[in-house]
C-alpha cells in the first residue's frame, strides 16, 4: 500500500527542504513537490520535521549482568525506543570464553525475533581471540551480518578483554571487514581502586565515579586508539563520557587513523553529583564509565559539533530502583551498571543540541542516525530519507513540549534519569518500513514485526535493492 | 521547459543512490524511481553520477595586481568553470582606502554582467574600518547581498590591514550577519624577509617561498583564530597551505570557536620544488601562501577528512606566463601571484580525493559545494540535489580518463600548472538552472546568461521560493 | 677587609651543603669546613641559608608613565629590594622614537649613579628600529654593556612597536649578541576594546582586566615566539600571567626555539578579583598584562617548576594610591599601571614556593638569582655562592615569620599589594660585594655605593677577574 | 690523606668557576683560590674540568638473559665505567615471582661485593606486589637502602607486570618513599608482532625494531604517566628512545605529574638503519627498545635542553658479538638485547652535546650526575663537587681526542657499538671518594674497593656527615 507524506519539511544529514514523500512497497519512492496521490494514503507532516528514524547502535535489552537481567527486553525497549523516534536498534549479544560463537547469537535471536517492533540488529561481543574463535568469525560476518565487535577493556574477571585480544580483534576485523568497538577504562586500575575504597567503608554510589576517574578513561582510550592505528584497523569507542577521552580520539583522528566515537545523553544532560543523591538514589545513575563533572559536557557538545564525536547512542541498560538498583545498598560495587535511556535518546538531542545552536539540524540526524548507519552497515537501507531507502521515517513536531517522567515513559523500569526535564519537540507518528508504529503518538506497532538486519561489512554499504552504483 | 535525468546516481553532501530528477522551471521538483516523463526532455545519465554543481568560493577574475590584470574574466574563467563541473563563482571585488564601497561594487557588476556564463556572486574586501565604511556596509549587505568580507594579513603598504582592523571586522561581521575572511600571512616578516633577500641578489622564483615560511602562515592563522574567539565572531581562513595553519584552526575549532578553512588544488597537488624549475618556469608555480614542502599534502588531505578543514577554492587568478609572470625576472617580488585553477579544481578532488581513498564520495560533494554553499549563504538554492533547489547539475563519468594540458583546456592562459597530470573523472554535462551549459563535453551556453546572486546572511538560508521552515 | 661566614647552610642553584664563606676583596675566595678565620671578621649564619642576593630582572625605577612618574626611585627601590634579598636591579631605560639613544641612557645613568645602594644595569626599550638606530646599536652593547632590548606589543601609539620592528629587532640582536624581551600583548585589539568599553560607560578598574583578555597576550606571545623561532634569534617574555601564554612558550620551546619566559609575584599570589575591590581600591591592582583569574595561579607554579617559566621579576613601577592611581577614578585606563613589588619578590618566592612544596630550593634560587643572571650577562660575577663571584650574599633566616604591610614596608608608597599576608622565611642580613647593606635587618648601605655593571652579551659570561676557561 | 687539585675549572649543575679543591678523609673539605697545600699531594688539573664523577643509573651487570649472561660483571664493567668518567652505578637486581627479596639481593651483594672498584647501589625489580612482596618492601628500603623499584610493561611471560602490578607499586612506592621506574613498552602487542613476524619468516635483526614500533613505546610511557598522576606517585621511565615517549612524558609534567624521563647513548646517536648491517651485524645492535629513525635523535637532544628528560643512563648490557648475539641467527627474538655502553655514556654526552651547542656544561654534569643523585637518594653524598661532598672527581681533557673502538675500550665483549667515532673530551684522571682509581689515564683501582650505598627515600638527601639543615 502506498503512503503519500504531504507538506512536511524533510531534513536528511545534509539537507532541509520542503517536499512530499511517496512510499510504496516499505521504501520511498519519489520525493517532490505536488506528487501525484493517487492510491496512496494522505499523512499530513505540515509544521513537522520529517527525518530518518533514529538508529541506537548501543543496547542492553533483556541483558544479564551481575546476578539480575536488564529489566527492558525487545518488547518494551523498541516500543519505547519507537516513541521516542528510533526505528533500528543495534544489540549487544554477550558471548562466554569457550562457548561456540553461534551459541550466543541463537540466544541472542531467540529474545528478539517475537518480540520487536522495530528492525534490529547485534554487535558480537569477543572475550578472547584464540584459533578457535578466529575460525568461527567469517561464519558470524558472512551468514549473521554481524560486523561489529565489542571489546572490553574493564570489568577485571568478567568481560575485560588483555591487550593482546584487543590487538588481535583489531588486525583480524581489518581482514575480515568489522568495525572494533571498545569500553574504554583501564579495568586493572579500578579493579584497585574499587577494593581499596570497600575496603575503606566507602560504599557509597558516589564511590563508583570516584573509582572509575576520568583519567583511566582517557588511558584506555587513548590505548585502544594507538593500537588501532599501528593496526591500520577501525575502531569505535563507546560512551565517551569525558574531555580526556575526546581529546585521545582527537588525536588520533589528527594522525589519520581511523577512530570514532559515541557518546550518551547522559554524559551530555547529567553530571557526578547526581551520584551524591540521597536515600541511596545515586544508584540510579550508576553508568560505566560514570557521569563527570559537569564542565565536561561542554566538551562532549563541542566534540559533537566539531566532528570529533560523530554518533549518540543510548547505551540502554535499565534497572528498577526497587530490587535491582537496591542490590548495590552497602556495596556500590554490586550496583547494576545502567540505565533507561532508549526513549529519549532522539529528544534530548534535539531540544538540548538543536534547539539550543549547539548543533544544526541535519548534524542531529547524521548523530543520531545517518552516521551510525554508515558505520555499522546499514546505509543506505536504513539512516536516510532518499529514494529506494527503507521508508523508516519520523514526523516530529518541532514545537511540542513535554515534560520527561516514569510516569509516563513507555519504558519498564520504575525511574527515568531524566525525571521532571522539559524538552520541546517530540515525534507524532513514527514509520517503520513503511508501516505507522506510532501514529498521532500512539503505539499503532506490533511485536515481532520487526526484522533482523544482516549488515554489510565496514565501509560496504547495504543496498535495499540490487542496484550497481558507477563505481 | 522540463528535463528528466534518468538512470544516475544522485551524490550529495549525505546520500547516494539511484534515482531520476525532474526538472521543472530551472529548479528539482521531484527525485524517484519511474517518474513520469510526460513532456520532459530526457537526459540519460547512465552509468554517471550526478551531483550539485561546483561552487567556487575563491576567484580573482580580471583582478588588477601588480600593474597587471589576470587573464580570465568572468567569460573565459566560468566557461572554463563549467568544463570542470562548476556552476557557481563567488569572486573578490577589491577596493581602495577611501573610495566608496558602492564604486567598487558597481565596477565588479560590470566586468561580470554581459559575460559571467554561470551565476555568481561577490566577497567585499575590507581594507579599512572607519565610522565612513561602517555606515555603508548595511546597505552592501542588504541590497547588494554581499555577506562576506576579506581582510589581508599580508601584502604591506598594499592590502594588508592591521589587526585592529581585523578585529572591528570580526565584531561588525557578528553584528551584521556576515562571514570574515582572511588571508593568513604575517606581511610584516614578509615585507623584510623579501628586501632582506632581494638586497642579497636572492631573485629567483624559489624565493618567493623562503620569504613566507609556513611559520608566519601558522602565526597569522593563530592570530586570527585568536581574534575571532575572542569576538565571538566567524571566521573562514582562505587558502590554507601548510600543516601549521591546519594545527591553529583544529586548536580554534577544538576551543569552540566559529573557524573554517579552505584549501586549494595546488596545495593538495604541488609543493615547493616546483618552484626550482629552470628557466624561470618556476614562476608558473607562485602563489600567496606558496607551495610547500611535500609533506604537509598529506596533512591537508586529513584535514578534509576529518572536517578540521571544510572546503576547497580555487583561488583562481591567471596569468600567462609570458608577457605576465615574466615581469618577475629579476625579481621574484613582481612576479604576479596566481595560477588558473577554476577548471580543475572540482576533477582533482575527485580523481585524488575520493578515487584514492583519502575522503569519500560524499566528502567530496560537500568540500566542493555544498558546505561553500551553507557557509556564503547560497543553500538551499545552491549546493546540494534536493527538490526546490536550483538545476544546477553536474553529470559526471567517473571513468573518463583524460589528461590536464594547457592545449586542451579552457582558461585564457597559456600554461596548465597541472600540464600532464592524469586524472579520472570528467564532467560530461553541466546544467545551470536546468539549463545546459556543458552538453556531451561541448560548451553550448551563453555569456551573460548568468545572474548575479544576492547571497543571505551568515547561518541563514537563501530560499528559492518563498517558504517557512517548521523553525 | 675580609669576613668569614660560618656555620651557614649553601645554597645554589643546584646545592645545598653546610661550610664557611670566605670573603676577600668584594669577592668569594674560598668555601669550605673550618676555614681559617685570622684577620676576618666572623660573621654567624647558625640555622641560616646563605644564597646569592636575588637579581631583579623587570624594574621601572622613577619611571614616567601617563603623566606621572614611578614613586620609587633608584634611592627608595633599591633600598627595599636590599630589605627583601636583592643585590642586583636591572631597570628599563625608555627611549623615544628619533632621540639618540645615548640621550636616554645617559637620562638613566643620572638617575641611579648617586642614589642606588645596590649594583645595577639596564636594558634598553626599542621603539624603532631603523638605520639610524641601528648604527647605535653597537656601541651601547660594547660600551654601555646593555645587551637586552625590551619591544612593547602593546601600548598602541605609546610605545607599541609593529611586528617589523619586532622582528628586525630579533634578527638583529641575534647578530650583535643581545636577548630580545617583550612586552606580549596585542595592542591593537586592547585598543579597541578599551574605547569601546569607555564609550559603554565602563569605566571602573575590572575594566582594565576585562579590557586585555588572557586570549590576546597568548596570541602575542605565540607571535613572538614564532618570530623569534623563524629568525633563529632569543627571546624573552616579561610578566608572563596567564595559561594562554606559558602554552605558547611551552610549544615554542618544544620546537627547539630559545624562548624564555618571566612572571611575576602578582600573577603567582593575586587575581583578577582584586580589581573588583571597592572605593576604587581595585586600582592598586592594575598591571599589565592584567591580573587573571586565580586557577592560572597553579599553571604559572607548575610552569616554574617544570621549567616553562625560568625566571621571577617584580615589574615593580609604583604609584601611591592617593594622586596617582586616583588619575584613573572615572577613567580605568588613566590608572597608573604597575605596583610596588621589588621588595618581597624573593619572600614569597620562598614562603609560597619552596615551604608550600611547589618548587625546590635549588630552584628558588635559580629562578630569582641564577638564571637571570646567566640570561642577561651577570654570571659568574653575580647569580651563585661561588669561588671568584662577587660577595653578594643574603644570610636568610628560613623560620622568621612576617606579615606584609604598607607600613612597614620600605618602598616609598602608601600601599603594598600583599597588605596582610603572612610569609615564613626573612634576609637577617644582606652584603653586596661583601659590604653589608642590610645588617640584623637594618639598613647600613649608602646610596650611591652600587655600580653599574656593564653585562656580557648572550650566552657570554661576565668574569669577574681574568680567567681563561678550558674552552 | 690530604689531596689538592688545583688550577681546575670547576663545573657543578649550576656553576663554572677556577678554584681548587681540598679532599681530606675521602670527602672536599675545602674549595677555593690559594688554598694551603701544606700536607696534601698536589694535583694539578691545569686546562682541565673538574666536574662530579658520573652515576650511572642503569646498569645490567652480569646479568642472566635469555639464556645467556651479560659479559660485563662489576669488576670489568665498573673499571670501563671509571676510564669513562663514572664513579657510581646503580644496577637493576633481578627477582623471581615467589622468591624471597633478600635472596635476589644477596645474590647481587655477593656478585659486587668483591669486584666493584667503584661505589654502587642497587634498584629492585618487582614483578609482583601481593601482601608477601608488601611486607617485605619496608625492610628493602630501610635497611638495604634500596628505594627504586622497576616494573616492566614488556617481555611478556617473563618480567612483564599488569596494570595492577603497576598501579600497586606506585602506591606503595608514594606511600613507602620509593621511586617507581618503568620499562614502557606494550609487551601484548610487542609478542603478537613478534610471532607473527616469525611466522612469515622475517627473522633478521631489523625485524626487532619492526616488531616494537615507537607507538607502543608511547603507548606504555603514556600510561604509566597517566597512572602515576592518579596515584600522586612518582614515576622515572627508562630508556627513552622516540619522541612518542617524549611528549608523554612532557603532556604528563605539564599536567604537574612528577615524572621523569631518562634517555641513553645509543637513542642519540645510533638509528633504526643499523640494524639492517649485513652479515648479521645488526645484532649488535638490538636494545629493547630499538633505535628508532633518525629524526628521533633531535627530539631527545632538545628534551635533554629543555628538561622534559633528565638524566641519562647507559643501559650496560653488554654480550659478545660472537656466541651470545649470535644466539639470534635465524630468529632475532632470542638476539639477546643490550650493548655495552658504560664507558662511553659520559663522553659521548660531552663531545655531542657540550661541544656542539646542544646543552649547556652544567646541564652536562645535571644530566649525567646531579640529577640522578638527586633522583635516587644519593645527594649529595654523590653528584656534586661541594664542601662535604664525596670526593668522586673526574680531571676531564675537555679537548683530548680520541676514537672509540673495541681494540681500546676497557668493557669485556668483542665490539662497540660506537666502533670509528671520534669524540673530542676525555677523563684524565677518576678519584672515588678521594682515591685514584684512574690516575693520567690508567687504572690504579682495586676491585672490591667499591662501597655499596645504601640510598635514602625519595625526596630526601643522604647527607655524608650528620647535619641539620635549617629546615
Ligand atoms: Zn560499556
Ligand atoms: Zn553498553
Ligand atoms: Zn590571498
Ligand atoms: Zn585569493
Ligand atoms: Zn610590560
Ligand atoms: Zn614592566
Ligand atoms: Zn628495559
Ligand atoms: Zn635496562
Amino acid at each position: 500500500m502506498k503512503k503519500l507524506i504531504k507538506n512536511g519539511t524533510i531534513v536528511t544529514a545534509s539537507d532541509t527542504y520542503m517536499a512530499d514523500i511517496l512510499i510504496e512497497d516499505e521504501r520511498i519512492s519519489a520525493i517532490g513537490k505536488n506528487l501525484d496521490a493517487q492510491g496512496a494514503e494522505v499523512v499530513d507532516a505540515k509544521g513537522c520535521y520529517v527525518f530518518p528514524g533514529g538508529i541506537d547502535p548501543h543496547t542492553h535489552l533483556e541483558m544479564p549482568f551481575g546476578g539480575t537481567v536488564s529489566k527492558d527486553d525487545f518488547e518494551t525497549g523498541t516500543i519505547a525506543a519507537a516513541f521516542g523516534g528510533t526505528t533500528t536498534v543495534i544489540d549487544f549479544c554477550l558471548t562466554s570464553k569457550g562457548e561456540p560463537l553461534q551459541n550466543a547469537i541463537d540466544i541472542w535471536h531467540k529474545k528478539s525475533k517475537d518480540k520487536s517492533v522495530l528492525d534490529y540488529s547485534f554487535h558480537l561481543m569477543i572475550s578472547e581471540l584464540n584459533e578457535d574463535v578466529l575460525h568461527q568469525l567469517p561464519k558470524v560476518i558472512n551468514e549473521e551480518g554481524i560486523t561489529s565487535f565489542k571489546v572490553f577493556m574493564a570489568y577485571k574477571n568478567v568481560f575485560q578483554a588483555d591487550d593482546e585480544t584487543l590487538f588481535r580483534t583489531l588486525i583480524t576485523a581489518k581482514e575480515l571487514g568489522g568495525l572494533v568497538m571498545v569500553h574504554a577504562e583501564n579495568g586493572d586500575v579500578i579493579d584497585y581502586l574499587v577494593k581499596e575504597a570497600l575496603e575503606n567503608g566507602k560504599t557509597d554510589p558516589i564511590y563508583h565515579a570516584l573509582t572509575r576517574p576520568p583519567e583511566i578513561e582517557g588511558e584506555a582510550t587513548g590505548r585502544a586508539a594507538q593500537l588501532t592505528g599501528l593496526a591500520k584497523s577501525q575502531l569505535y569507542v563507546v560512551h565517551v563520557s569525558c574531555a580526556e577521552a575526546v581529546q585521545k580520539i582527537a588525536e588520533a583522528r589528527n594522525k589519520g587513523y581511523d577512530v570514532w566515537g559515541e557518546t550518551c545523553p547522559q554524559y551530555l544532560m547529567l553530571d557526578q553529583s547526581y551520584l551524591e543523591r540521597p536515600d541511596f538514589e545515586g544508584a540510579k545513575y550508576v553508568w560505566s564509565p560514570p557521569l563527570r563533572e559537569k564542565w565536561n559536557q561542554d566538551v562532549l557538545w563541542n566534540a559533537l559539533k566539531n566532528g570529533q564525536l560523530q554518533t549518540l547512542g543510548s547505551d540502554q541498560c535499565s534497572f528498577d530502583f526497587k530490587g535491582q538498583k537496591e542490590l548495590g545498598r552497602g556495596d556500590f560495587s554490586k550496583i547494576p551498571n545502567g540505565g533507561p535511556m532508549i526513549e529519549d535518546r532522539v529528544s534530548i538531542l534535539f531540544s538540548e543540541g538543536v534547539l539550543k545552536g549547539r548543533i544544526t539540524l541535519n548534524q542531529f540526524v547524521d548523530i543520531m542516525s545517518t552516521r551510525i548507519a554508515k558505520l555499522f552497515g546499514l546505509y543506505p537501507k536504513k539512516g536516510t530519507v532518499a529514494v529506494g531507502a527503507d521508508a523508516d521515517l519520523v514526523i516530529f513536531d518541532p514545537t511540542a513540549e513535554r515534560t520527561i517522567s516514569a510516569k509516563t515513559h513507555h519504558m519498564a523500569v520504575d525511574y527515568n534519569a531524566f525525571e521532571g526535564m522539559k524538552v520541546t519537540g517530540e515525534a507524532v507518528s513514527v514509520l517503520s518500513r513503511g508501516e505507522f508504529v506510532i501514529r498521532d503518538k500512539q503505539f499503532v506497532g506490533k511485536p515481532g514485526s520487526g526484522n533482523y538486519i544482516k549488515r554489510a561489512k565496514y565501509n560496504e554499504t547495504l543496498s535495499s535493492i540490487d542496484e550497481k552504483l558507477p563505481i
